[in-house]
């Protein structure tokens, strides 16, 4: 694809998070992202076909990104605890703007479609997880801790209170409270 | 209300479980739940004026059975490490069927109905477990942990298991993972 195509992709991406957002998947139209992106329907369909291939852009993109950015800040051998801090950080900035979490339009494109996509960005999560883990576990950074106890727990918390602060008010210490004890488990800290 | 009410009450709610873990809360109309109850209109509205008022009832039930099954045990003096294994056993099992979650359903009443039940019944919850925890840890049992930090971690990892267990498919042993790392954390065993 040409640079000024990659662009228009990306603005495209870009003016859609927030559609889906908002309105979940099913309610999401071309014609919405049409509207929201200032495009023609013919300018829109010669980058995405469907909202469905719009949507797994997105969701390919986000957890992509994410994952180059653990491997990225490895090979540079910033400390495992500094790289933690930082996406912990990142996470609780999230959970400050529930408006903003893609959870429902997942569970609901989830449900409507039959894709691998969930499956293999999940993959994907877990594996930048565990990588992180094992790297501050050879540095000595980390505990020898059970890895795939707590990179469920991060993965599967963090989608809990994501949904959750839709549902309830939720304060930012919630979550806080969890990346806390994560690690006091990492770093072994005196328990409090 | 007599006995025989509070039976046909009882029937009602178990009846209409199914209904919202299938469909959600949205799609879920008083004539669906006449015809799981085997009701007429007129006998279903004499317990309950809408689905709502219904789902609130199903919910505070659930809800409150199991904050009753906490303080039972811990009045019968059960140590809190049976408490814990048992309840942790049954939220594993719940795991297997995730077309029984309500979540969805909680979801979409959430959006669409301005009550505080959520609220509320997230406290209960919240409340039972800090109990169990604080019992433990004075009995000696447990280690001096981060209560809060614990809680959270058992209520939101759940939820986010169970949501995504309508997602993606997920092994039995995802769920067991955390389970066994948080026992991990309140008994003190050797880190894996």
């Amino acid at each position: 694809m040409s640079a000024k195509g990659e662009k228009t992709r990306e603005s495209i991406l870009n003016a859609s998070y927030g559609l889906f957002a908002r309105k979940g998947f099913k309610q999401v139209t071309m014609k919405d992202v049409c509207e929201v992106t200032n495009m023609s329907r013919g300018g829109l369909y010669s980058h995405f076909s469907s909202t469905g291939q719009l949507f797994e852009a997105l969701l390919e993109r986000m957890t992509e990104k994410d994952a180059m950015d653990f491997r990225e800040q490895m090979e540079n051998k910033i400390p495992a605890v500094v790289i933690l801090d930082d996406v912990f950080q990142r996470m609780e900035n999230e959970m400050k703007n529930p408006q903003d979490s893609l959870s429902m339009a997942m569970y609901e494109y989830a449900e409507i479609v039959n894709s691998d996509v969930m499956e293999r960005l999940n993959k994907i999560s877990e594996k930048k997880w565990k990588q992180l883990l094992l790297y501050g576990i050879e540095n000595g950074e980390f505990q020898n801790v059970n890895v795939d106890g707590i990179v469920n727990t991060i993965l599967y918390s963090y989608q809990g209170v994501r949904m959750w602060s839709r549902i309830i008010s939720m304060k930012p210490k919630v979550f806080h409270s969890i990346t806390e004890n994560i690690k006091t488990q990492l770093l072994g800290g005196a328990q409090r």
